[in-house]
């Protein structure tokens, strides 16, 4: 597969109104939107960092991925994914990663924060770490 | 401060001889260098992702920061820090963190790999990420 960068780091945080002031006051960035994603249950708040965005997400419920992941870390925030942007189309690089024997959370792609097709590798397949595939339709025409 | 870019992100592995294949043969990167960190007790492989690294890090002794970290994740890797390239230098952003408030594990910039010049902030004060601020002597002449 394609990958031009590293789109978003997604940072799992308690509440994002305790987590933003040390990303603007402390690190000095902006955050430029903040976006409730429904179906994953999440807040997401976003910084610009070179190409790279940084996601901060805010569970809106107990049974969320991120509330959990924050249950499971002691109640603590931490780094929750990596999102890499594909070139190619992330149905065309879920379908190389399946041929190659990768475990797919997400057989094809989904709606993400920011209108981005988005889909996710098993961490069983990626030693651990949550993965995850991404492109900006407006950009592919896709 | 003045961050440019996300210089790294720190992945915690059990194994680089078990990740790197994940990293190279799914993702498509190639692996430009493995390095030992004696002080820190790991190796490290790294990829270069757009202007990004992904640095892989292996502990080599059980009391590795990187051993803890993945002892307390149930024996699976993860992302464990993200590396921002500050402009003005480290130790002035870590006397700009501190005298915000911002507790540090660092007081002042050490050698890392790749001989950047680096320092951690105090995950207590960052809402529960390990961020780490680096330089790169080369570049900045310091």
């Amino acid at each position: 597969m394609n990958i031009s960068h590293i789109e978003h780091i997604g940072i799992a945080v308690p509440s994002l109104d305790e987590a933003i002031p040390f990303y603007e006051n402390i690190l000095g960035f902006k955050c430029f939107a903040i976006e409730e994603v429904a179906d994953q249950k999440v807040r997401t708040a976003f910084f610009q960092v070179g190409q790279t965005k940084i996601e901060l997400l805010e569970g809106t419920a107990e049974d969320s991925a991120i509330s959990k992941f924050i249950a499971n870390n002691g109640g603590r925030g931490g780094i929750q994914h990596v999102a890499f942007a594909v070139e190619d189309g992330v149905a065309n690089a879920l379908a190389e990663a399946e041929g190659k024997g990768c475990r797919l959370i997400d057989k094809a792609p989904r709606k993400g924060a920011e209108g981005l097709n988005i889909a996710f590798l098993h961490p069983k397949s990626t030693v651990g770490t949550l993965v995850e595939l991404c492109e900006d339709p407006k950009k592919c025409g896709c």
